[in-house]
């Protein structure tokens, strides 16, 4: 079914002890796209300067994602970002950001998108997150992804969001953040109070939780990882394998949120092990689908 | 199968979010030793002063623990360990710490103990824990556990421990301290460079990862808690539940391993729910196997 996620275009440079990559593709919605297509067509939307370098965001190759809702603005700089590993894989220290074309008015859904199922708002200000929501006609699913800056500064806002969404897939930093919880449980059950049906909140190296507003909690750690090279887009890519899954299932019910928590957990397993797209680009549904039962088997007991 | 378990014996104070309790029971055979006799009979062997308050140690009731490899040493002062989890619940503060017996000579095997068959050697000094074991006549399953000060401090004799035995327990930053190793996978095989069958890592609130030397990989999140009202002992409760499951199972198998350590989870689970040993004096075998079904269904997917 079809799959739209919204989020942002970006040129990374990124430093992690494995090495340095200046200028590359990045930004949550093009890691979301390429690791939700391995299951379902996806539209991308989004909006990009008309500086970045020809061909830079030409990775999809023959994946089954329209691109026709990226804008390239004329005049504006494309979203840039410089984050830093080296000191801690699992925290990303930010040397700059570049908001540029983010920092203007968002895009638009095209019309021919306007009848999306599946709708993934990848983290952006939560204004603009309920106009590109209230572009869809009739939407199945909406899950949106958040961050620090707008629990912080667009509190009221954002809790608007929170009451005209599905599902909201957020760390575990801004989970505390957002309720004031240390205790995940407690934090999750607070994020249920403000309107989704179901929260999932990503811990990084040590997995993931979801809970459900019928009370029911699922964990899954992490892949257990020996290489990691480059930790940019994993949350992205575990939401694009998630959505992307739950696409194909045409229900949401607890069973199928933690199938498809799991697939999200192997597509970000690819993602780290190389920089920016690479690891995406060289794996494929039949390598997602033999990690997911190794996955299965390695939890089971 | 008898299961016989040499550690300390302490007298707490803990300062939680959830209050604070003066001189109460503790330490790592005390807990062991009691999630352990969910499941077998437990001979436990350590050494006390003669201060400690008469009933004190009278914690285990009805259960099949044998205590007379307890000795109380005349004149000599019972090990005391104050702490906090207000600032961290994930990492308990020193406050103070006095050695006392446990810096004299250490216990004695009791004659009627040598032929014990499975062996956990909780935390104590390396060349004790040598000592220990040399009185154990036929051995099946022998695991240890250790600290940062003896990684840092007797490196060499724990390393001839580690030749010496099964498998190991111990935390993340351990096992990051003894390997130099960051990544988790990396340092558990390096720890089985050094000897053992398996290496369990344990990672406090986010779980715990088991790999064997035929290289299977398992983790286990922690089971999800709501309240945790003193984290102490979950460690010593952990290796209880696992030690005293594998010790009715008679062989030792990845298998049972992988069940032995989700026992140990919800065995843990329990203990963080009170303060002191009240956790696990208010649970049973029922309400563990109860868990431990629900904890196999909130993973399964």
């Amino acid at each position: 079914m079809s799959l739209l996620v919204t989020g942002s275009i970006g040129i990374d440079t990124i430093e992690t002890p494995a090495g340095r990559r200046d200028s590359v593709a990045g930004g949550s919605a093009i890691y979301f796209a390429y690791a939700a297509s391995f299951f379902t067509p996806v539209r991308l939307v989004g909006v990009l300067g008309d500086d970045a370098p020809a061909g830079l965001f030409d990775v999809f190759g023959d994946r089954d994602v329209d691109t026709s809702g990226l804008e390239v603005r004329k005049g504006s700089k494309t979203f840039r970002w410089h984050g830093s590993y080296v000191k801690d894989l699992n925290e990303a220290q930010s040397i700059q950001t570049d908001l540029n074309v983010l920092a203007e008015a968002g895009p638009k859904i095209p019309a021919n998108f306007t009848d999306s199922k599946y709708v993934f708002l990848a983290n952006s200000h939560p204004v603009l997150q309920q106009q590109l929501l209230a572009s869809i006609k009739t939407p199945k699913l909406v899950v949106a992804d958040t961050m620090n800056l707008w629990i912080s500064v667009e509190r009221a806002e954002l809790l608007k969001l929170l009451g005209k969404i599905d599902g909201l897939v957020l760390n575990d930093g801004e989970a505390r953040l957002l309720t004031e919880e240390k205790n995940l449980i407690k934090a999750a059950k607070q994020v249920l109070s403000y309107g989704p049906k179901f929260v999932v909140i990503k811990k990084g190296e040590h997995g993931s939780l979801l809970v459900t507003k019928d009370g029911q909690a699922f964990v899954l750690p992490a892949f257990p990882a020996e290489n990691v090279v480059d930790p940019t887009g994993a949350g992205d890519s575990f939401a694009g394998g998630m959505m992307g899954y739950l696409a194909t299932q045409g229900h949401v019910t607890p069973a199928t949120v933690k199938r498809a928590l799991a697939y999200g957990t192997c597509v970000a397993s690819f993602t780290i092990a190389d920089f920016s797209l690479g690891g995406l680009r060289s794996t494929s549904r039949e390598k997602i689908d033999a990690r997911w039962n190794d996955f299965k088997q390695a939890m089971s007991f």
